[in-house]
């Protein structure tokens, strides 16, 4: 950066790279809407005034705003590699996430967070890290990596490293656990993120003692109260299942406002192109009567402050030039986006490609040998836990059924909604499959696999024959990872999610169609179309979530947080 | 800190230490007070709710907010050590001082510094140092030290030093000046406070593209909104000589009030002991109308997050228990005063004695040799520059007076009210005389001097005969600085200000007492008792306020900035 160059500009003695010409400027600082041109020069705002440029694009009193800022995302969640991810989020006006590459960590561990970080590297993203502070998330499930204290430490001086994610374990926290010390200790120079859902009163006091300095799982507004009142930065999610905006802005005031932020944490590419990215968090709270220029201050300065990101978040001499140009305070749609005063996007268009980057330390990430594996299903009794599903909801019953039996094999039955369900180790080839029975999913006439389980990520299939769920398995090696139909005992279609098995370098529009496709001939088989049919069961692994889950290890009861028999207790019913 | 024992007194398994019952708690976040317990354990907050404590003091809902803390000071200002000055400021509820140890620095260099910094560690005053960024202020006089970019990077990472101090040198910000930028790109990655009185338009622009992140000098609520606008947190200043707050009020508004300050700048004892320190700023703008939330938060919460001080400015657990207790929100007067959870402060009594520190390298300051000096002012004509100096304000004026001449030296004459005026450098034992010709003191029969002269520190002098000058400048080598009265050729009475000429490990009633007697004595001797008889005069040599100036090098115009002859220009008159 040519400091002297700029000065020159700021000071008019020379003419600009870029005049954007007659801007309503939406002044973060002043709360204020001003009138003038932004002279840009190398990247950065000049100045802000009367200026001339080699080139001027005339604005003609549109407004322009900072560039969006996303407080909380996992990139993962939108199937996409961060270069294809930004060819959605920066035309809807993101032009910087605060991510938290967890799922990746989990499977490729500290080489994940590198490929998340090279990958956005030539998009005009910036993608600052959070390193996932909870990596394996329990005990009770094998993961591709570990992530410890000491390998934080190893590499928070990465300058994308700005702080340590998602405090998922508040119950370590809370409760003392050393290991978590360990890596509050290894960032407490830095900002650390939380995940309190539900946590209030004294816990809430000792969750935030230990530095933790936001929160982004509130659905309350008295929740969100709350957590302001103790000094936390509150995040307003709006993502694709977790949709909280509307709730809690009745916890907005004038004198809070600037302590709230706005993130997505997970959503699918088809939401963000129907609906907007960050925007559409502003246009929420828009519509719901919140001051557009707050709204647009909890996507930009107020999120800029929190993770002191200070060359970024408002329209200033000396910041980023990150820019967006929209119609109407009513509701933002940018017709143009500037990334460091380029112009990166036009009517939703993206205008940069995504450069391709091959890392193989992220692909090949299913290692195991199909013929190892084995879905037999031996039980001591007929009466068993089954995990019985919900819809909408990523929570399950436990339930006690009564199957069939034949030489102390489980037998599938066409009368019931009872699938077996395996979980397959797939990171360390141990050859570990973890069995149990689910109702309710519908399924008829074949399987499905996918190597998205949060959050270790191990391959999940049900089906209800065997020979199909190993046609499941089998092609989800062959494919380096993804979702997979099996129908009328052949591959009917699959999402190849070849980047840790998580993601594709495809781009949105395949994934779309690809999804469309299998949703359509799942729907047929059975299954029913009020849920996601498949991201649906890539939480029956987490066993964080009540009440039956299953992981590589077995029937896991979220209750009593321990492995359990399938075999139901003498009493039970 | 044993962060275990904390989290679970957070969590009501144990009594924390202290607990203060039935406090009405200013939340600078949520801009609400909340009524509850606050559980103080090894100095820090562990939480707000319902505690209880190996000790408790019941507040009777009387109200709580965080310790205050002042944005900018020269402590020096005060003339006592940091040390005493905690001892008047940290009763009036200032627990922590952002400080510019900008006036040492120009007498002691580094060693200035390093001595602020120890002075105040055995104290209940939290004092963060912002480099000094200007030393020496211009070229044109001689300063005992000089600090360097390359002195800044030695310093910097100290913990006390929290950025770099304000940028006085705006013309050189402005203007490109190589060395100037050095600094600031040593500094960079820091705060680095402004000093930019009626910098406005493109100037501000390129003042503020420099990273320049506050400024204390506006003095009008345009000028304040204009630097809120860029982005610069603008502190308020209520001073001794510069008393800004009311007319910034103005300018105060519910969305840009999260970005304004409080400071003092420069506060002599007396009217911090009269008045109150930040918190007479508080009390001013609550007076105006501002709501006291917002007036606390300024002196608060906003300037520990301009300043990145996590650990300080709020009520809520982790948070350093800083803490004032008082009665009213019309008016805060603190009755008890908290620091690190320790009662400090009683009734506007110090609860702390002053640490003694002596160090040699900020003693013995003043080296030159009254034999040495002369005072004699050669003149070729009765024609001379004359500064006239100004009631109430530290600009001078550029005037031509005829004075009687005697085998071409000056003669003073006892019918008019001009007194000769010698800057002495006392650094560097140079022998270096600047003399010069005041008009409007009102001296009649002795002399003064005192070795506070901003920003050099150098020796000022003044008087009606030579003699007396010479026995006020061996006065001031004997005492080691301070200020000196000569009245009937003899020593009248001084103010020792043993270190670095500037500041007392006395007590501020010594200070008072003295300036008292010496008060009254100069006005029997003709001195207008309408101004600060001696500490008006320490901006005679400051070169850069307008008009004539005097430093060691002579007599300085600062309309043409350069040295003149004191003989006037043919044809001027």
């Amino acid at each position: 950066m040519d400091n002297d160059k700029l000065r020159r500009v700021a000071l008019g003695l020379e003419p600009a790279t870029l005049v954007l010409k007659n801007a309503r400027i939406v002044n973060v600082y002043s709360g204020t809407i001003d009138e003038g041109d932004i002279a840009i020069e190398d990247g950065v705002i000049a100045g802000i005034g009367k200026y001339e440029g080699l080139k001027e694009t005339d604005l003609c009193f549109r407004y322009v705003a900072p560039g969006l800022i996303d407080g909380h995302v996992h990139i993962e969640s939108s199937m996409l590699v961060p270069s294809e991810f930004a060819r959605i989020v920066v035309p809807r006006g993101t032009t910087t996430v605060i991510a938290d590459p967890h799922e990746i960590a989990n499977v490729c561990g500290l080489d994940g967070i590198k490929f998340m970080i090279s990958s956005a590297r030539n998009v005009p993203l910036e993608v600052h890290i959070m390193m996932p502070s909870s990596v394996p998330a329990t005990k009770f499930e094998t993961s591709g990596a570990t992530i410890s204290a000491e390998e934080i430490m190893a590499l928070k001086n990465e300058k994308e490293i700005l702080g340590l994610g998602e405090m998922m374990d508040y119950p370590g926290v809370i409760g003392g656990d050393l290991e978590t010390y360990k890596k509050i200790t290894a960032m407490s120079d830095r900002i650390i993120d939380g995940h309190a859902p539900f946590v209030s009163g004294k816990e809430l006091m000792a969750y935030r003692l230990a530095g933790i300095a936001t929160d982004h799982e509130s659905t309350t507004a008295a929740e969100l109260r709350e957590k302001v009142s103790l000094g936390m930065y509150v995040h307003l999610r709006e993502g694709s299942a977790t949709r909280n905006v509307k709730d809690l802005l009745k916890g907005i005031t004038k004198n809070n406002v600037h302590r709230l932020l706005f993130c997505t944490d997970d959503k699918h590419p088809r939401d963000i192109v129907r609906e907007g990215h960050i925007n559409y968090n502003v246009n929420l709270a828009i519509n719901g009567g919140v001051d557009p220029v707050d709204a647009i201050r909890m996507a930009t300065i107020n999120i800029a402050t929190c993770y002191n990101l200070r060359h970024l978040g408002a329209i200033a001499p000396g910041l980023a030039a990150d820019l967006i140009v929209f119609d109407s305070l009513r509701k933002i749609e940018p017709i143009l986006v500037y990334k460091k005063g380029e112009l990166v996007a036009k009517d939703n268009i993206p205008l940069f490609a995504p450069p391709k980057l091959h890392d193989q330390k992220v692909l090949s990430s299913v290692r195991y040998d199909p013929l190892d594996l084995d879905f037999k299903l031996r039980l001591k009794s007929d009466k068993v836990y089954v995990i019985g599903l919900e819809k909408n909801n990523v929570t399950t019953k436990k339930m006690i059924e009564s199957v069939k039996l034949k030489d102390g094999l489980y037998v599938q039955e066409n009368n019931t909604d009872i699938l077996k369900l395996a979980i397959v180790e797939r990171h360390r080839d141990s050859k570990r499959v973890g069995l149990a029975l689910v109702k309710g999913y519908g399924l008829r006439g074949g399987a499905v696999a996918l190597s998205i389980a949060h959050d270790s990520h191990n391959v999940i299939c049900i089906g209800d024959n065997d020979e199909d769920m190993m046609l499941a398995v089998k092609t989800i090696k062959g494919i380096g990872g993804g979702i997979v139909l099996i129908k009328n005992h052949d591959v009917f279609d699959y999402l190849r999610l070849e980047v840790a098995g998580l993601m594709t370098s495809s781009d949105h529009r395949h994934v779309e169609g690809k999804l469309n496709r299998l949703n359509q001939a799942i729907h047929q088989m059975g299954v029913s179309d009020e849920d996601d049919p498949f991201l649906s069961l890539a939480f029956l692994s987490l066993p964080v979530i009540p009440e039956l889950k299953c992981t590589d290890f077995g029937l896991f009861d979220v209750g009593s947080f321990k492995l359990i028999p399938l075999e139901a207790r003498e009493g039970e019913s």
